[in-house]
């Protein structure tokens, strides 16, 4: 093991204990499809998606390090609010989070609900982290970058570390990949467990830019947020520090495109035949297995959430 | 406790024994709705429901036994057919399989790829249980009832009782009832376990035979199969085992009804908050847990399945 992954698995090890309290381990399940496959269906984490584990690990950080500060600020439309917001609360900092003006307002409530304050006006997608910075400035909060921080990396790493922990013959390990935070915690537990894990980040043909990273060797970003289902994964581009890790340190072995029909068909395929309510972005994994775009071997795949949009969820299923 | 008890417990443990190498040990999961609140997922059994259990302990019993019949049959139009089917091409064993000619398509092509010889021509809920006399004298072939036959029973069992391995102190246990297999084998292993556990039956209001024959003291019967969303608890009547166990014994603490919107709101809290893709009538419990009607104290729910008719949950989820 080099010298590089070996610090970062002592992180994601120490992620994992400081976060113990506060999230859950959820389990390791087999399926009907295959005897070789194993699920880690994150939809049964803490508010419905893995991001708890990057955004304790981070908020607690904060508050060891005894740099207690006024508060902690994130930019979301999605399950990193909701994480963040939780974190906060539970070592009694406020929360500010900006959700475009767009966002669904399910997920804006869910996130008020956990005491954070939301601010929707005038947040766009192209104007959101200039915004982002006249508020960390007037405020005085720390951000919670949702990818592209060491924490919150290591956070997220605690989800291959438990399904290693249960099912150490693994060859395969495929998770998502939107800005690069879990498939980056994901490498760094898969590898430093045994080299030859094959771990395949899995993104939508429609937000291709981390294939085009991986390709290329330097960081893609797509010219607009893309249109796709898996709306968990429509960042533009990856995080530096994922980059790093990823590609700069080949702890990546591969990323894989599923086009829409693929991720539509793998909702279904978790409703029916696995009995998991997953929502696009969890189910992307599942759509390049059944694709067989990935490779052979005892596969686990990372099922990151479950917050499904309702009226998507009931336009696929009566399809 | 009783000598009644002891002999049956010892019974659900030597069927959790023999089969182990054929069902899944469903885990047990926390939610973020109560932290009181356990939940016993058979969505993740083999086939989408807690119905292997007991199939496979009959079926593996018969072939112990040593007289080996020419073939096992079934009554069914959905859970217990693939159940009877899987266990039977283990065993390598003919299973035919009597399904009404109005059943769910999906659940007919789903026994027939198990290997069952499925016959629907002429069956009608009304004349099914003739016919299987006939079919039963014509091939000789042994009945696995669904649910008032021993073996099945002590096979159901292993559900409550792997949940309290897992959560000892749990003060609650609340199952679907339907003919009463599920629910008297939970009874068992939760009286065992601890005399004050309060076992309850959940049942629909519009199919509420087991409420009217617990407070009766005697049998009840249904005169038509019910319109319930819950069709996996469409049986006009309990079974004489079933009612020996659950009220003859008094093991069953109570039984409660839950209303067509109670039913049709836990399924959806169970997709959007629970993220588990359950069938209505694997929904029962949490409708009765939402609704209030439940005993205080720490609670399990045994959610015994997922196969749900997809355009029912489209339209369930749409609303």
């Amino acid at each position: 093991m080099t010298a590089y992954l070996a610090e970062h698995v002592e992180q994601v090890r120490r992620a994992a204990e400081r976060i113990r309290p506060h999230v859950r381990r959820t389990p390791t399940l087999t399926t009907d499809l295959d005897p070789g496959l194993r699920l880690k269906p994150e939809c049964f984490q803490v508010t419905g998606s893995f991001k708890p584990r990057g955004a304790f690990n981070a908020v607690l950080s904060l508050v060891e390090e005894g740099s207690r500060p006024p508060g902690v600020i994130a930019v979301s439309s999605g399950n990193h609010a909701q994480a963040v917001a939780l974190a906060a609360a539970t070592v009694g900092l406020p929360a500010l989070i900006l959700i475009p003006e767009d966002a669904n307002p399910a997920k804006v409530a869910a996130t008020r609900a956990l005491g954070a304050e939301v601010i929707q006006e005038g947040i766009t997608f192209a104007n959101r982290e200039e915004r982002l910075r006249e508020m960390m400035a007037e405020r005085g909060f720390v951000l919670v970058h949702p990818f592209n921080d060491w924490n919150v990396i290591h956070g997220q790493g605690t989800v291959a570390r438990e399904l290693l922990e249960d099912e150490p013959d693994l060859e395969v390990i495929a998770a998502p990949c939107g800005g690069g935070g879990l498939l980056s915690g994901t490498a760094i537990s898969a590898k430093s467990h045994r080299d030859g894990v094959k771990v395949v980040g899995v993104e939508p043909e429609a937000a291709d830019d981390a294939y085009r990273t991986w390709k290329s060797g330097s960081i893609q970003t797509l010219t607009a947020s893309p249109a796709t289902l898996a709306d968990g994964v429509r960042t533009t581009a990856i995080g530096a520090r994922n980059f790093e890790v990823m590609f700069g340190n080949r702890l990546v072995d591969e990323i894989v495109t599923v086009t829409e029909n693929e991720i539509a068909n793998a909702v279904r395929v978790a409703w029916t035949r696995l009995h998991l309510a997953l929502e696009p972005t969890g189910a992307l994994p599942l759509a390049a297995y059944l694709s067989a775009k990935l490779p052979k071997g005892r596969t686990g795949l990372v099922l990151s959430g479950g917050n499904a949009n309702l009226q998507t969820m009931a336009t696929l299923l009566g399809t």
